[in-house]
Protein backbone atom coordinates (compact mmCIF):
# COMPACT_ATOMS: atom_id res chain seq x y z
CA UNK A 1 0.00 0.00 0.00
CA UNK A 2 0.90 3.70 -0.93
CA UNK A 3 0.34 6.05 1.66
CA UNK A 4 0.81 9.08 -0.31
CA UNK A 5 -2.18 7.94 -2.49
CA UNK A 6 -4.01 5.20 -0.07
CA UNK A 7 -3.64 2.87 -3.59
CA UNK A 8 -3.04 -0.46 -2.84
CA UNK A 9 -2.86 -4.16 -4.00
CA UNK A 10 -3.53 -7.40 -2.77
CA UNK A 11 -3.51 -11.15 -3.57
CA UNK A 12 -4.82 -13.89 -1.52
CA UNK A 13 -5.45 -17.52 -1.54
CA UNK A 14 -3.28 -18.07 -4.13
CA UNK A 15 -1.20 -21.21 -4.86
CA UNK A 16 1.50 -21.07 -7.36
CA UNK A 17 2.88 -17.38 -6.82
CA UNK A 18 6.62 -16.85 -5.84
CA UNK A 19 6.69 -13.19 -4.71
CA UNK A 20 3.33 -12.37 -3.72
CA UNK A 21 4.22 -9.20 -3.03
CA UNK A 22 5.51 -7.83 -6.77
CA UNK A 23 2.06 -9.51 -7.60
CA UNK A 24 -0.20 -7.23 -4.88
CA UNK A 25 2.26 -4.43 -6.63
CA UNK A 26 0.76 -5.08 -10.15
CA UNK A 27 -2.77 -5.38 -9.20
CA UNK A 28 -2.15 -1.90 -7.87
CA UNK A 29 -0.43 -0.45 -10.97
CA UNK A 30 -1.84 -2.36 -13.13
CA UNK A 31 -5.47 -3.55 -12.80
CA UNK A 32 -8.33 -1.64 -11.74
CA UNK A 33 -8.73 -3.71 -8.22
CA UNK A 34 -7.57 -4.11 -4.57
CA UNK A 35 -7.80 -7.93 -3.72
CA UNK A 36 -7.75 -10.17 -5.93
CA UNK A 37 -8.33 -14.03 -5.14
CA UNK A 38 -7.69 -17.76 -6.09
CA UNK A 39 -7.08 -18.88 -9.57
CA UNK A 40 -8.55 -15.47 -10.58
CA UNK A 41 -5.38 -13.86 -9.17
CA UNK A 42 -2.81 -16.23 -10.84
CA UNK A 43 -4.82 -15.76 -14.02
CA UNK A 44 -3.84 -12.32 -13.72
CA UNK A 45 -0.33 -13.23 -12.91
CA UNK A 46 0.31 -15.07 -16.05
CA UNK A 47 -0.83 -11.80 -18.12
CA UNK A 48 1.38 -10.06 -16.01
CA UNK A 49 4.28 -12.02 -17.02
CA UNK A 50 4.53 -13.15 -13.73
CA UNK A 51 4.99 -17.29 -13.78
CA UNK A 52 3.72 -19.73 -11.80
CA UNK A 53 5.56 -21.45 -9.24
CA UNK A 54 5.14 -25.61 -8.43
CA UNK A 55 3.46 -26.13 -5.43
CA UNK A 56 6.95 -27.69 -4.65
CA UNK A 57 8.45 -24.93 -4.61
CA UNK A 58 7.20 -24.02 -1.03
CA UNK A 59 8.02 -27.07 0.08
CA UNK A 60 9.98 -27.59 3.30
CA UNK A 61 10.71 -30.74 5.69
CA UNK A 62 10.00 -28.42 9.00
CA UNK A 63 6.52 -27.34 7.80
CA UNK A 64 5.95 -30.26 6.76
CA UNK A 65 6.20 -32.00 9.63
CA UNK A 66 4.45 -29.34 11.54
CA UNK A 67 1.53 -30.06 9.20
CA UNK A 68 1.74 -34.06 10.27
CA UNK A 69 1.90 -33.12 13.91
CA UNK A 70 -1.32 -30.93 13.78
CA UNK A 71 -3.03 -33.07 11.01
CA UNK A 72 -2.87 -36.29 14.55
CA UNK A 73 -4.19 -33.69 16.62
CA UNK A 74 -7.09 -33.28 14.71
CA UNK A 75 -7.56 -36.85 14.29
CA UNK A 76 -7.48 -37.45 18.17
CA UNK A 77 -9.91 -34.40 18.47
CA UNK A 78 -13.48 -34.75 18.44
CA UNK A 79 -16.65 -32.27 17.36
CA UNK A 80 -16.56 -28.63 16.73
CA UNK A 81 -12.59 -28.86 17.62
CA UNK A 82 -11.71 -31.07 15.14
CA UNK A 83 -10.47 -27.89 12.92
CA UNK A 84 -7.83 -27.97 14.88
CA UNK A 85 -5.31 -24.95 13.03
CA UNK A 86 -2.37 -23.78 14.43
CA UNK A 87 -3.10 -19.77 14.96
CA UNK A 88 -0.06 -18.40 15.36
CA UNK A 89 2.19 -18.33 12.14
CA UNK A 90 5.47 -18.41 13.94
CA UNK A 91 7.23 -18.64 10.88
CA UNK A 92 5.37 -17.62 7.82
CA UNK A 93 4.66 -13.47 8.23
CA UNK A 94 7.13 -11.12 6.53
CA UNK A 95 6.11 -7.15 6.60
CA UNK A 96 8.16 -4.48 5.62
CA UNK A 97 7.39 -0.55 6.40
CA UNK A 98 9.74 1.84 4.90
CA UNK A 99 9.75 6.31 4.85
CA UNK A 100 11.27 7.65 1.61
CA UNK A 101 13.11 10.71 2.04
CA UNK A 102 10.15 12.62 0.63
CA UNK A 103 8.27 11.38 3.52
CA UNK A 104 6.16 8.97 1.41
CA UNK A 105 5.44 6.21 3.84
CA UNK A 106 4.03 2.34 2.23
CA UNK A 107 3.59 -0.91 3.95
CA UNK A 108 3.59 -4.42 2.28
CA UNK A 109 3.22 -7.91 3.84
CA UNK A 110 3.32 -11.55 2.64
CA UNK A 111 2.72 -14.98 4.30
CA UNK A 112 1.91 -18.61 4.02
CA UNK A 113 -1.13 -18.17 6.42
CA UNK A 114 -2.22 -20.46 9.34
CA UNK A 115 -0.87 -24.32 9.18
CA UNK A 116 -3.32 -26.58 8.04
CA UNK A 117 -6.12 -24.16 6.94
CA UNK A 118 -9.10 -25.16 5.44
CA UNK A 119 -12.22 -23.79 3.23
CA UNK A 120 -9.66 -20.88 1.17
CA UNK A 121 -9.17 -19.02 4.88
CA UNK A 122 -8.06 -15.79 4.22
CA UNK A 123 -6.25 -14.13 7.29
CA UNK A 124 -4.85 -10.24 8.19
CA UNK A 125 -2.31 -10.21 5.51
CA UNK A 126 -3.83 -9.31 2.30
CA UNK A 127 -6.87 -7.41 3.79
CA UNK A 128 -5.93 -3.46 3.44
CA UNK A 129 -7.13 -2.01 7.21
CA UNK A 130 -6.07 -5.33 8.79
CA UNK A 131 -2.53 -6.77 8.12
CA UNK A 132 -1.41 -4.09 6.19
CA UNK A 133 -2.41 -0.20 5.88
CA UNK A 134 -0.03 2.80 5.25
CA UNK A 135 -0.97 7.04 5.09
CA UNK A 136 0.90 9.62 4.71
CA UNK A 137 -0.89 11.31 7.11
CA UNK A 138 0.16 9.47 10.16
CA UNK A 139 2.04 5.86 9.76
CA UNK A 140 2.55 2.79 7.59
CA UNK A 141 1.63 -0.48 9.57
CA UNK A 142 2.73 -4.14 8.76
CA UNK A 143 1.40 -6.89 11.09
CA UNK A 144 2.08 -10.56 12.24
CA UNK A 145 -0.21 -13.14 14.64
CA UNK A 146 -3.37 -14.59 14.92
CA UNK A 147 -4.85 -13.39 11.70
CA UNK A 148 -8.73 -13.50 12.64
CA UNK A 149 -8.08 -10.74 15.51
CA UNK A 150 -6.11 -8.90 13.02
CA UNK A 151 -9.34 -9.10 10.56
CA UNK A 152 -11.73 -8.20 13.44
CA UNK A 153 -9.82 -5.51 14.88
CA UNK A 154 -8.68 -3.87 11.82
CA UNK A 155 -5.51 -3.48 13.61
CA UNK A 156 -3.55 -1.77 11.02
CA UNK A 157 -6.25 0.70 10.39
CA UNK A 158 -6.73 1.10 13.78
CA UNK A 159 -3.53 2.38 14.63
CA UNK A 160 -3.42 5.20 12.12
CA UNK A 161 -6.70 6.42 13.16
CA UNK A 162 -5.27 6.32 16.46
CA UNK A 163 -2.46 8.58 15.79
CA UNK A 164 -4.74 10.29 13.05
CA UNK A 165 -7.93 11.15 15.15
CA UNK A 166 -6.11 10.67 19.09
CA UNK A 167 -3.38 12.76 18.32
CA UNK A 168 -1.25 9.16 20.04
CA UNK A 169 2.40 8.86 18.80
CA UNK A 170 3.20 5.76 17.13
CA UNK A 171 4.73 4.24 20.08
CA UNK A 172 1.57 5.07 22.07
CA UNK A 173 -1.18 3.72 19.32
CA UNK A 174 0.85 0.58 18.47
CA UNK A 175 0.81 -0.24 22.38
CA UNK A 176 -2.42 0.81 22.88
CA UNK A 177 -3.59 -1.64 19.91
CA UNK A 178 -0.99 -4.14 20.65
CA UNK A 179 -0.60 -4.50 24.08
CA UNK A 180 -4.60 -3.17 25.16
CA UNK A 181 -7.05 -4.10 22.97
CA UNK A 182 -5.77 -7.27 21.03
CA UNK A 183 -4.32 -9.16 24.37
CA UNK A 184 -7.80 -7.89 26.16
CA UNK A 185 -9.69 -9.47 23.44
CA UNK A 186 -7.23 -12.54 23.95
CA UNK A 187 -5.58 -12.53 20.35
CA UNK A 188 -1.68 -12.57 19.73
CA UNK A 189 0.68 -10.86 17.48
CA UNK A 190 2.35 -8.07 16.75
CA UNK A 191 3.09 -5.11 13.96
CA UNK A 192 5.98 -3.11 12.61
CA UNK A 193 5.05 0.84 12.44
CA UNK A 194 7.09 3.75 11.26
CA UNK A 195 5.87 7.19 10.77
CA UNK A 196 6.28 10.16 8.70
CA UNK A 197 9.16 11.14 11.02
CA UNK A 198 10.90 8.01 11.25
CA UNK A 199 9.63 7.22 14.50
CA UNK A 200 9.44 2.81 14.78
CA UNK A 201 7.09 1.00 16.87
CA UNK A 202 7.45 -2.75 17.05
CA UNK A 203 5.42 -4.28 19.85
CA UNK A 204 4.27 -7.66 19.79
CA UNK A 205 2.41 -9.74 22.91
CA UNK A 206 4.20 -13.02 21.57
CA UNK A 207 6.94 -14.43 23.12
CA UNK A 208 9.23 -13.06 20.62
CA UNK A 209 9.01 -11.78 17.13
CA UNK A 210 11.66 -11.52 14.43
CA UNK A 211 12.19 -8.25 13.58
CA UNK A 212 14.83 -5.25 12.43
CA UNK A 213 14.99 -1.95 11.44
CA UNK A 214 17.54 0.00 9.16
CA UNK A 215 17.87 4.07 8.93
CA UNK A 216 19.24 5.43 5.83
CA UNK A 217 21.76 4.25 3.97
CA UNK A 218 24.60 4.79 6.30
CA UNK A 219 22.12 4.42 9.19
CA UNK A 220 22.39 1.79 12.00
CA UNK A 221 20.99 -1.60 11.08
CA UNK A 222 18.91 -3.38 14.35
CA UNK A 223 18.20 -6.93 14.80
CA UNK A 224 15.96 -8.10 17.24
CA UNK A 225 13.86 -11.74 18.57
CA UNK A 226 12.57 -11.24 22.06
CA UNK B 1 -20.07 -8.46 12.15
CA UNK B 2 -21.36 -8.31 16.06
CA UNK B 3 -20.30 -5.20 17.27
CA UNK B 4 -20.91 -6.66 21.12
CA UNK B 5 -18.19 -9.41 20.74
CA UNK B 6 -16.47 -7.99 17.38
CA UNK B 7 -16.74 -11.48 16.50
CA UNK B 8 -17.38 -11.34 12.36
CA UNK B 9 -17.51 -13.90 9.68
CA UNK B 10 -17.17 -13.45 5.56
CA UNK B 11 -17.55 -15.10 2.42
CA UNK B 12 -16.11 -13.72 -0.68
CA UNK B 13 -15.43 -15.34 -4.15
CA UNK B 14 -17.94 -17.60 -3.72
CA UNK B 15 -20.55 -18.97 -6.81
CA UNK B 16 -23.22 -20.91 -5.69
CA UNK B 17 -24.52 -19.53 -2.53
CA UNK B 18 -27.99 -18.36 -2.26
CA UNK B 19 -27.80 -16.36 1.31
CA UNK B 20 -24.34 -15.69 1.80
CA UNK B 21 -24.61 -13.58 5.07
CA UNK B 22 -26.41 -17.18 6.30
CA UNK B 23 -23.18 -19.05 5.32
CA UNK B 24 -20.92 -15.87 6.62
CA UNK B 25 -22.98 -16.19 10.53
CA UNK B 26 -22.18 -19.90 9.80
CA UNK B 27 -18.71 -18.29 9.27
CA UNK B 28 -18.64 -16.52 12.58
CA UNK B 29 -20.37 -19.15 15.01
CA UNK B 30 -18.93 -22.22 13.39
CA UNK B 31 -15.57 -22.03 12.42
CA UNK B 32 -12.55 -20.76 13.62
CA UNK B 33 -11.76 -18.33 10.80
CA UNK B 34 -13.35 -15.05 9.67
CA UNK B 35 -13.05 -15.03 5.68
CA UNK B 36 -13.51 -17.48 3.75
CA UNK B 37 -12.96 -17.51 0.03
CA UNK B 38 -13.75 -19.78 -3.35
CA UNK B 39 -14.52 -23.24 -3.35
CA UNK B 40 -13.05 -23.30 -0.05
CA UNK B 41 -16.05 -20.98 1.09
CA UNK B 42 -18.64 -23.51 -0.44
CA UNK B 43 -17.36 -26.63 1.28
CA UNK B 44 -17.85 -25.46 4.13
CA UNK B 45 -21.07 -24.44 3.29
CA UNK B 46 -21.90 -27.77 2.31
CA UNK B 47 -20.63 -28.74 5.89
CA UNK B 48 -22.54 -26.62 7.30
CA UNK B 49 -25.70 -28.15 5.38
CA UNK B 50 -26.30 -25.05 3.35
CA UNK B 51 -26.94 -26.29 0.07
CA UNK B 52 -25.13 -25.24 -3.06
CA UNK B 53 -27.13 -23.59 -5.88
CA UNK B 54 -26.85 -23.41 -9.68
CA UNK B 55 -25.59 -20.59 -10.93
CA UNK B 56 -28.56 -20.29 -13.23
CA UNK B 57 -30.66 -19.06 -9.48
CA UNK B 58 -28.65 -15.30 -10.02
CA UNK B 59 -29.43 -15.02 -13.57
CA UNK B 60 -32.08 -11.89 -14.21
CA UNK B 61 -32.44 -10.57 -17.80
CA UNK B 62 -31.80 -7.22 -17.15
CA UNK B 63 -27.89 -7.90 -15.75
CA UNK B 64 -27.53 -10.07 -18.57
CA UNK B 65 -28.32 -7.44 -20.84
CA UNK B 66 -26.00 -4.74 -18.93
CA UNK B 67 -23.11 -7.54 -19.06
CA UNK B 68 -23.04 -7.95 -22.70
CA UNK B 69 -23.46 -3.70 -22.93
CA UNK B 70 -20.74 -3.74 -21.15
CA UNK B 71 -18.41 -6.48 -22.95
CA UNK B 72 -19.37 -4.66 -25.78
CA UNK B 73 -17.54 -1.76 -24.65
CA UNK B 74 -14.68 -3.93 -24.05
CA UNK B 75 -14.14 -5.10 -27.36
CA UNK B 76 -14.14 -1.02 -28.81
CA UNK B 77 -11.96 -0.07 -26.10
CA UNK B 78 -7.92 -0.61 -26.68
CA UNK B 79 -4.93 -1.41 -24.41
CA UNK B 80 -5.16 -0.68 -20.76
CA UNK B 81 -8.70 0.09 -20.70
CA UNK B 82 -9.50 -3.25 -22.01
CA UNK B 83 -10.95 -3.93 -18.22
CA UNK B 84 -14.44 -1.82 -18.69
CA UNK B 85 -16.24 -3.17 -15.74
CA UNK B 86 -18.94 -1.47 -13.97
CA UNK B 87 -17.66 0.47 -11.22
CA UNK B 88 -20.86 1.05 -9.46
CA UNK B 89 -22.83 -1.47 -7.92
CA UNK B 90 -26.41 0.07 -8.74
CA UNK B 91 -28.19 -2.55 -7.81
CA UNK B 92 -25.75 -5.27 -6.70
CA UNK B 93 -25.63 -4.28 -2.88
CA UNK B 94 -27.95 -4.91 0.20
CA UNK B 95 -26.88 -4.00 3.55
CA UNK B 96 -28.35 -3.88 7.13
CA UNK B 97 -27.80 -2.37 10.54
CA UNK B 98 -29.20 -3.19 13.76
CA UNK B 99 -29.46 -2.00 17.53
CA UNK B 100 -31.30 -4.01 19.77
CA UNK B 101 -33.20 -2.96 23.16
CA UNK B 102 -30.03 -4.08 24.87
CA UNK B 103 -28.00 -1.65 23.22
CA UNK B 104 -25.80 -4.13 21.06
CA UNK B 105 -24.94 -3.52 17.77
CA UNK B 106 -25.08 -5.85 14.47
CA UNK B 107 -23.60 -5.25 10.88
CA UNK B 108 -24.38 -7.54 7.52
CA UNK B 109 -23.51 -6.91 3.87
CA UNK B 110 -24.19 -9.00 1.12
CA UNK B 111 -23.34 -8.13 -3.04
CA UNK B 112 -23.36 -9.84 -6.27
CA UNK B 113 -20.38 -7.50 -6.75
CA UNK B 114 -18.89 -5.53 -10.29
CA UNK B 115 -20.46 -6.51 -13.28
CA UNK B 116 -17.73 -8.05 -15.68
CA UNK B 117 -15.71 -8.35 -12.61
CA UNK B 118 -12.50 -10.59 -13.20
CA UNK B 119 -9.41 -12.73 -11.42
CA UNK B 120 -11.70 -13.59 -8.50
CA UNK B 121 -11.87 -9.74 -7.64
CA UNK B 122 -13.47 -8.98 -4.41
CA UNK B 123 -14.74 -5.76 -3.33
CA UNK B 124 -15.05 -3.97 0.01
CA UNK B 125 -18.04 -5.93 0.65
CA UNK B 126 -16.81 -9.07 2.64
CA UNK B 127 -14.08 -7.13 4.15
CA UNK B 128 -14.60 -6.44 7.61
CA UNK B 129 -13.18 -3.03 8.27
CA UNK B 130 -14.06 -1.54 4.73
CA UNK B 131 -17.83 -2.47 3.44
CA UNK B 132 -19.12 -3.81 7.16
CA UNK B 133 -18.48 -3.06 10.41
CA UNK B 134 -20.12 -2.85 14.20
CA UNK B 135 -18.29 -1.93 17.60
CA UNK B 136 -20.70 -1.28 20.30
CA UNK B 137 -18.64 1.59 21.56
CA UNK B 138 -19.63 3.38 18.96
CA UNK B 139 -21.72 2.26 15.84
CA UNK B 140 -22.51 -0.44 12.69
CA UNK B 141 -21.65 0.10 9.30
CA UNK B 142 -22.86 -1.22 6.28
CA UNK B 143 -21.15 0.18 2.70
CA UNK B 144 -22.22 0.25 -0.67
CA UNK B 145 -20.38 1.58 -3.59
CA UNK B 146 -17.09 1.48 -6.07
CA UNK B 147 -15.69 -1.18 -3.30
CA UNK B 148 -12.08 -0.56 -4.52
CA UNK B 149 -12.41 2.67 -2.54
CA UNK B 150 -13.77 1.48 0.50
CA UNK B 151 -11.01 -1.15 0.87
CA UNK B 152 -8.10 1.20 0.20
CA UNK B 153 -9.90 3.88 2.92
CA UNK B 154 -11.49 1.46 5.26
CA UNK B 155 -14.50 3.02 5.57
CA UNK B 156 -16.78 1.28 7.82
CA UNK B 157 -13.66 1.51 10.16
CA UNK B 158 -12.93 4.87 9.54
CA UNK B 159 -16.33 6.07 10.69
CA UNK B 160 -16.49 3.75 13.77
CA UNK B 161 -13.15 5.76 14.47
CA UNK B 162 -14.24 8.92 13.63
CA UNK B 163 -17.00 8.65 16.44
CA UNK B 164 -14.51 6.83 18.85
CA UNK B 165 -11.41 8.44 18.95
CA UNK B 166 -12.36 12.27 17.39
CA UNK B 167 -15.64 12.09 19.31
CA UNK B 168 -17.70 12.58 15.93
CA UNK B 169 -21.66 12.40 16.40
CA UNK B 170 -22.71 9.62 13.61
CA UNK B 171 -23.84 12.21 11.64
CA UNK B 172 -20.76 13.74 11.44
CA UNK B 173 -18.56 10.96 11.13
CA UNK B 174 -20.37 9.65 8.01
CA UNK B 175 -20.51 12.90 6.49
CA UNK B 176 -16.88 13.07 7.00
CA UNK B 177 -15.54 10.25 5.30
CA UNK B 178 -18.60 10.04 2.77
CA UNK B 179 -19.01 13.82 1.51
CA UNK B 180 -15.44 14.88 2.18
CA UNK B 181 -12.53 11.97 2.06
CA UNK B 182 -14.23 9.36 -0.33
CA UNK B 183 -15.52 12.03 -2.69
CA UNK B 184 -12.18 13.82 -2.30
CA UNK B 185 -10.53 10.52 -3.15
CA UNK B 186 -13.02 10.24 -6.32
CA UNK B 187 -14.56 7.18 -4.96
CA UNK B 188 -18.47 6.85 -4.93
CA UNK B 189 -20.97 5.09 -2.77
CA UNK B 190 -22.90 5.24 0.62
CA UNK B 191 -23.34 3.79 3.66
CA UNK B 192 -26.03 2.82 6.53
CA UNK B 193 -25.42 3.34 10.16
CA UNK B 194 -26.65 3.60 13.57
CA UNK B 195 -25.03 4.22 17.05
CA UNK B 196 -25.83 2.56 20.13
CA UNK B 197 -28.40 5.30 20.49
CA UNK B 198 -30.68 4.79 17.86
CA UNK B 199 -29.11 7.59 15.92
CA UNK B 200 -28.98 6.94 12.14
CA UNK B 201 -26.89 8.33 9.37
CA UNK B 202 -27.55 6.98 5.24
CA UNK B 203 -25.45 9.69 3.57
CA UNK B 204 -24.15 9.14 -0.09
CA UNK B 205 -22.49 10.80 -2.87
CA UNK B 206 -23.91 9.53 -5.94
CA UNK B 207 -27.18 10.00 -7.86
CA UNK B 208 -29.60 8.01 -5.53
CA UNK B 209 -29.36 5.22 -2.74
CA UNK B 210 -32.15 2.64 -1.92
CA UNK B 211 -32.35 2.96 1.70
CA UNK B 212 -35.11 2.65 4.89
CA UNK B 213 -35.41 2.32 8.43
CA UNK B 214 -37.58 1.02 11.03
CA UNK B 215 -38.20 2.09 14.50
CA UNK B 216 -39.10 -0.54 16.80
CA UNK B 217 -42.09 -2.87 16.47
CA UNK B 218 -44.59 0.27 16.50
CA UNK B 219 -42.30 2.73 14.38
CA UNK B 220 -42.27 4.26 11.99
CA UNK B 221 -40.57 2.93 8.64
CA UNK B 222 -39.15 5.14 6.25
CA UNK B 223 -38.27 4.59 2.20
CA UNK B 224 -36.32 7.21 0.30
CA UNK B 225 -33.66 6.80 -2.60
CA UNK B 226 -32.45 10.10 -3.81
Amino acid sequence: MDGQTLKAGAVAAAKHIKNPVTLARLVMDKSAHVLLTGEGAEKFAVEQKIALVDQKYFFTEEQWQRLQSIKDQEKNALGENRDVSSAIDKYGTVGAVALDKAGNLAAATSTGGMVNKRFGRVGDTPVIGAGTYADNSSCAVSGTGHGEFFLRMAIAHDIVALMGYKGLTIEQATHTVIKEKLTNLGGTGGVIAIDRAGNIAMPFNTEGMYRGYALGPDGKVVVEVF
